[in-house]
């Protein structure tokens, strides 16, 4: 193996497959990171059995070769190499990458223990803009549970395929995410569950200036493959049936509340300093006379309170959230306003763009 | 109690003064920051019996007042309030912060309860010029040890006043910095030792844009006031001994080495990421042929090597050290070009400005 490729491109590379390999592998290989030269392109692989991860590099290759290295090691030395481009080649199981006077020596591992990333047979195939994607699971990716003891189908996010149209959800049963996209063409029905951590560095992997690429996603009984230009992410399914959500949103409303999105989220932000160390993080929303009073207290400590203009059609109401619950999605709200419903202090409110179908977020109020 | 004042000033004064609150106070009120606004002048102080901080900012005050309240809380509101104003006033046991529309409402501690900083009636003072006192501390602070598992004596600097000398060194027993400089008038001797982490704060606290400043240093038997223009720090000596610290200084030397400081910096911060994660974090310096090979390795992981030109006089020598004891004095050297005289690989090295007889870094090898 001797090649030689931009320090950029390589780091870059080593940055998206190392969410791939295991912080604490169980075997030493799975530390490792994958390579293979062979003429112009450099394929890198990591594999934690959960994900698996391949990215494609422009190189100059002189020998063909493939080499399995420690993947922080390389990826530490890669990114603070003194020079433009690397050389790079094996010498007696070694690899050897010099660049800027720099020379770094890393042990190579047993290239036929290392398990190369194996995109399953599709069962079902689809299309879908690369900046599309990255909306929609903007918007939805944040409402997942985390690890916290949940039950497992919650840390992924459902992905539903029928005709043209592309649904994505989250739920940690407190609050739902659910976004919408049309596809450019017609679909059999699909539906499957993806760790919302993969989906997460899917998402931070797209480049927003490319408006012209595709992914193409492909999805088996167990596993569904992301197909990039120039990247390949294969995740295991999460198990079980996502719950219906449909009757959670609700359908009607008797508060309708139309306020600057900026504003807003400032205001929760600042008063929930005075929640942020208690249970609940609760912010208290209170809507009348064209306005909402945001405020938060804490016991023995005190109470902070900011007011902001609003535009309140239907009945007052005094409602309370988990003020992070409805900061996470003034985060990812796009137009300059936002709006919301209410029925009464206990039921799910509706948080969404107005005018905008295609994306809606429940949240479940606070009782305090 | 009700004044207003800037937030960017009152904020200033909070973030410094919180640097003497106590962050898990043995009682409630070691938690609080007392305010008292008389006039024109608001004082904000901070103390835990270690340290204790007072801090001034002008004010407009209608009613002259004092007040406890909760640190973290002052602080996190004040950082984060809307406007560029901020007008306060006390009410049934609350002090009241409005600013841009929001309104803030923290309760009030007993005022009796406060331990208000005392400053120790002085046995010796003198001047030195605020920006002079940084750029010894810069030097030498971060030679201190931290708070493992080492004598208490270390943990500090020690000062050294005799005529119109000032002397301040840190050591942590494998390294030690020595940093002197002229006074402008002629003292009486002292000597103490102050906490490092108490040191590393005023450091930071000082604008080294205002070049026309002193500080007066006012000691006592076992009290250090640091007291500024807007600002008092009064800090508790570290009892004991600093032990005698001439005789590590080498008075002669085999190899006598220049080389480029940011340059010799990078390469070892490069190489160094072989090693970060071993026990001693050791790079190793060869010196020969008008060069210095920096390099270091881990078993089983590889090594990294890089060569940088370098001037040098005397034996050709092997050495290596732990890599952080060398790029933490190159961070502080200001010179272009960094001296080390060397005797053996096992007798500590010497590093400084060419030149500059008023500043020494001690650091003792690692055995390999």
């Amino acid at each position: 193996m001797r090649f030689s490729c931009y320090q950029d491109d390589l780091n870059d590379a080593l940055q998206f497959v190392m969410r791939a390999v295991a912080v604490k592998p169980q075997t030493p290989v799975l530390a490792g990171v994958y390579i293979k030269s062979e003429g112009s392109v450099l394929e890198v692989q990591g594999n934690n059995y959960a994900v698996g991860i391949i990215v494609r590099i422009p190189v100059s290759t002189e020998d063909d070769g493939e080499i399995v290295v420690n993947g922080k090691k390389l990826q530490e030395f890669v990114r603070n190499m003194p020079g433009r481009t690397i050389n790079v080649f094996e010498e007696e199981n070694t690899l050897v990458m010099e660049s800027g006077g720099a020379s770094v020596r890393l042990s190579t591992m047993d290239v036929q223990e290392f398990p190369k990333v194996k995109t399953p047979e599709a069962e079902m195939s689809f299309k879908v803009q690369s900046i599309a994607l990255h909306d929609l699971l903007r918007k939805t990716v944040f409402a997942a549970a985390g690890n916290e003891g949940t039950r497992p189908i919650f840390t992924g996010c459902c992905f539903e395929v029928r005709d043209e149209l592309i649904s994505i959800v989250a739920t940690n049963t407190h609050r739902l995410a659910l976004a919408k996209g049309i596809l450019s063409a017609t679909y059999n029905e699909v539906s499957f569950v993806v760790p919302a951590v993969t989906l997460r560095d899917i998402m931070n992997r797209i480049n927003l200036n490319d408006r012209d690429t595709f992914a193409t996603i492909n999805c088996s009984t167990r596993f569904v493959t992301f197909t990039f230009d120039n990247a390949i992410v294969t995740a295991r399914l999460i198990e079980g049936l996502f719950p219906p959500y449909d009757r959670v949103i609700p359908t009607s409303s008797m508060t309708r509340v139309i306020v600057e999105t900026q504003k807003f989220k400032e205001a929760i932000e600042f008063v929930a300093l005075m929640a942020k160390e208690t249970e609940y993080n609760t912010v208290k929303l209170v809507f009348n006379n064209e306005a909402v009073e945001v405020s938060s207290d804490s016991p023995e400590i005190g109470d902070a309170v900011k007011i902001i203009d609003a535009h309140i059609e239907g009945d007052d109401l005094e409602i309370a959230f988990n003020a992070a619950y409805i900061v996470d999605v003034l985060k990812v709200i796009d137009t300059e306003k936002v709006e919301l419903t209410f029925n009464d202090p206990f039921s799910p409110a509706a948080i969404f763009e107005p005018g905008n179908d295609n994306y809606i977020y429940i949240a479940t109020p606070v009782r305090t």
